[in-house]
């Protein structure tokens, strides 16, 4: 996706050890008209997966996920990090580790918005390792249901993430790649 | 706003002590087009109030405020409430008591994407005693921004938030507001 791409060329920032910084228009300031048309080219791409629900990760991955459910007209879940008190008792949780946060994290999802059956497309702002993706796939197992792509706005796909999923058979899709981000630079993929 | 009102109305649910489940459309699950429509909304209500940023708080604020952000063709910043790496050492920080947690949270935005002179709306989901949205308005403050603007999807009245931002001079604007939650009811305002 040219539009994201150049956003990245102008103000995403390599602050080393593999962190890509865009709080300017992703992470922390986001460009809303940059998401919708991200929302549009997920909805697109993946037009054919016969989606029923999308899946994400609070809390990056909201806009993207938000604005995909809103062309392809999906309810959108975004799993917790922690449980609120209107969460019921039961949940599917399972723990994925954070490379930003050098932890594992918890990711939760009532069973009230995550049925058997569903067909789950999920989205979220990186695919890098696939830690976090990995965990939504594992929490729509559990619920039963079955994942039918993973899109992505950003890969670093020298971390491997693609090969984890693809080796699970999930449809893959990222709207930039980026290849490299040795010696400060950002290298894409194509 | 009709549709959302339904909303509440259909799959709202009265925990007691005052807290409103909405985790089917606003919380948890997200209805995408119904937060495009109150994003709309708010856009249409704020038309003149001259704003040139929306600003919100992670989590539940980033639906509304990112599909406001959208509809305006204004840049949205979310208050992040733990400080990322990829964030500048010196931030804006406040703390807001969080009624939901039970103790203080930090809201934190990076002086990078909120700055002198600024035009700030601010959009969350609710507006109840008001808390997190005098957090906002504090950081806003903080760094020499001038609020132009609070917009909820949901009031409840009972709790006295719009008194306190009303005091402040501060523009107010809920999209449906509640009146009562008595008895495991929930009486509209209007």
């Amino acid at each position: 996706m040219q539009a994201l791409r150049d956003r990245i060329q102008q103000d995403g920032q390599n602050l080393g050890g593999g962190i890509l910084k865009v709080d300017g228009f992703i992470n922390h300031q986001v460009d809303a008209v940059l998401m919708d048309q991200a929302g549009a080219e997920f909805a697109r791409r993946f037009a054919d997966a016969g989606a029923t629900r999308i899946l994400t990760a609070e809390i990056s991955g909201i806009a993207p996920a938000l604005m995909a459910a809103k062309h392809m007209r999906l309810p959108v879940v975004f799993a917790r990090k922690t449980k609120p008190i209107t969460m019921p008792d039961q949940v599917f949780l399972t723990l994925a580790p954070s490379h930003t946060k050098g932890r594992n994290v918890e990711l939760i999802v009532s069973p009230e918005y995550l049925a058997s059956g569903e067909r789950v497309l999920i989205i979220d702002d990186f695919l890098a390792s696939g830690a976090t993706i990995l965990g939504l796939v594992r929490l729509a197992e559990i619920a039963g249901a079955k994942v039918v792509g993973v899109g992505a706005l950003i890969e670093k796909s020298f971390e491997g993430g693609r090969a984890a999923l693809e080796s699970l058979g999930i449809q893959t899709i990222s709207l930039v790649a980026i290849a490299s981000m040795d010696d400060g630079q950002i290298i894409f993929a194509d």
